[in-house]
């Protein structure tokens, strides 16, 4: 797989004190790479998640949200190239094993252990391949961020993670991200697996509070397909390691700092998911203002990002906003077509429910030719307002979906 | 452009009493076809319409609901190669001028002139093409429904029609429809451009209910891209030249055999709208029981018809279930994953949340490697159902749609 032309260099990710890393190989589906993530986490780590919205969400889904309402993790594990989801009582036994293999290994009990797997859907995860692997990792030398974030990956084409540091309580904490997609990405959840980390001090509902807003603005605020995956997760894990007095509230000095750089990095993770989105050739920020309230601002960006006919067009830099019209119709919000307004890029096309007077293709054709593509849409009706991410829809995306098991 | 391998021949369509068709070349693009359709219609014709829900619909559209209320038609005109839609005063300006023109030509109220158009939008249809097709329309010779069929289609591959008889009040009715595609086709709707003719009497808002009730179970009911036309719009006209004693309520004989027949028509044109779906090359039957109601079937058939990963997977003949699991737990409706049971063709691949014990792929794999496909979704919690057509999604609907205006 050629890696996608969105692709940005992995950054350079400090280490987070109170995190270990390890890889190994699992051997999950028949190829010669690392397969499994571990992360070691040091005592008193607290946790916040978000999962999918999915009806049939994974067992691993399942067996996060228990563990979440404790608010403890000691050790997260990451399985690729097979989700584990849809496989009834052998998926849920395949991950309390990996949990009590964990427990026992490190001492802890198995609700300490996070676990996440991406990849088929319908086939058991093989207990066996499970623990040879995490006793590898265990065994294993300490692995990079890169590592962690190639390890996890399916078909992705390239690492993904981002870093952000705040002061809080006099002290500089760290934050650091990794993610995966690449397919099966749509908003109204946590989407596919990301996961952040910490050495900030914060008890865990103020960090699940965090989390879940940062995760609205970010992870559910982009599409690669509209679709939606049964093991969607976004972890964050604060070891406390920083030694900053444990933040409790958001009126902690230092709280909203930190709130920011978890922003950050998630929206850092969530647009480096859609420069990854199976097939993209062009990252495509879509703007709704004007709308009857932000949600529905949101619900016609996700319109005009998930239709087939707006991403087949700016796959062909082709300047067809009359799709953009059509998606806007289509999405079920308020909208009056003769105060609609529309631009791409700087270039404003239509307003007032038609074509701009005297309007000239050229600056918008130039701007489709780039990697970078904005839509903007003015609804002229109130003051809501939306940012969504996506990518264009190209034969790439076809290939890849019409053999991925293969 | 290739003929549709999913296309079928076009059937023996007999004339309509009271129906007289032509086409002309009125080169709303730089074409040399036929694109202006002309439907004169008998004195006492009677007409009901079902139309988009897009919130940013064409002017054709606000134009036939108008006219709708009144019940009467004398004459149709389609225009193909622009929709005329988002085009302001101008394009309202566009449809005028066509009522106008046929109003003083064959002697009628202009509000008894429906009009539809299919094509880009944002582009005014320009007037005096539209008027000098009609002149040539109307000093042309009769048109068959095959030449009908064809002069509406714009990225059609084929033209398409559908035709049944039933008998009322001791005599036989006839009815043709005539329908066109094949993107931007999605339900909540009534979808692109559909005109049945009959011989029937029937007042108006019989035939409205009829068609309505028609349109639910069958051009609502498929999908090609999920994305919904701003012109999308079906007709049925009545010329009453059969002579049957006009039907005014269900209770009347022969209403039942009518709306059976009316339903017949509008399912065949659905079916071959999805035949002729974009680069489809199956074509794909989605059927969902158990759910906790009709309405919640529907949803989670189109949930499974629009995704993307499902459409890929049966385009590469790929026998990935874990999709369809995925497309249900997306749908956002009632699901429990340890009671759904799906299906391919007569093969059940899983029950109870989990692969039928001891799956064998291989009648599966057979199965998708046919033209037709069939998706069985068994949801085990209620007695709600629905079936939805849909094709699958190839590089051809990219290839298409990546460079439709060129």
């Amino acid at each position: 797989m050629e890696t996608s032309p969105l692709a940005l260099p992995f950054p350079a990710c400090p280490p987070i004190a109170g995190v270990e890393l390890r890889v190994a190989r699992a051997r999950y589906k028949a190829w010669d790479r690392c397969d499994l993530t571990f992360a070691a986490l040091a005592e008193g780590t607290t946790v916040a998640g978000v999962t999918t919205k999915s009806k049939c969400p994974s067992p691993e889904v399942e067996w996060c949200r228990a563990a979440l309402t404790l608010g403890r993790a000691r050790a997260l594990v990451v399985n690729a190239g097979n989700s584990n989801a849809f496989t009834g009582h052998r998926g849920r036994a395949a991950v309390e094993a990996i949990a009590a293999r964990v427990a026992g290994a490190i001492g802890c009990q198995p609700s300490d252990v996070f676990v996440a797997s991406t990849g088929v859907i319908g086939v058991p995860l093989p207990i066996d391949k499970a623990e040879a692997g995490i006793d590898a990792a265990l065994a294993a030398a300490p692995a990079s961020w890169e590592e962690a974030a190639a390890t996890i990956m399916t078909t992705d084409t390239f690492p993904k993670a981002a870093t952000a540091t705040a002061v809080v309580d006099g002290r500089t904490v760290t934050l650091v991200g990794i993610v995966k997609g690449s397919g099966m990405i749509a908003p109204d959840m946590a989407t596919m697996l990301g996961f952040v980390f910490t050495d900030a001090a914060i008890e865990a509902p103020l960090l699940q509070a965090m989390l879940s807003s940062a995760n609205e603005a970010s992870f559910s605020c982009i599409t690669v397909d509209g679709d939606t995956s049964t093991s969607d997760t976004v972890l964050a894990f604060a070891t406390g390691a920083a030694g900053n007095a444990p933040l409790t509230s958001m009126d902690d000095a230092g709280a909203d700092a930190l709130a920011a750089a978890l922003q950050q990095v998630c929206t850092e993770l969530a647009q480096a998911v859609v420069r990854d989105g199976e097939g993209a050739s062009k990252f495509v920020t879509v703007e709704v203002e004007g709308a009857e309230s932000d949600a529905s601002a949101r619900r016609i960006a996700l319109s005009i990002a998930n239709s087939p006919l707006v991403k087949t067009a700016i796959a062909g830099e082709d300047a067809n906003w009359g799709r953009v019209v059509m998606a806007v119709g289509k999405a079920g919000e308020p909208a009056e077509r003769d105060r609609l307004a529309i631009r791409f890029g700087a270039t404003q096309v239509a307003r007032d429910g038609l074509a701009v007077e005297g309007y000239d293709e050229a600056p918008v054709a130039a701007h489709l030719k780039g990697r970078e593509v904005e839509i903007g849409v003015d609804l002229g009706l109130g003051e809501g307002r939306a940012t969504v991410w996506t990518c264009d829809l190209t034969h790439g995306y076809i290939s890849i979906n019409a053999d991925y098991r293969s």
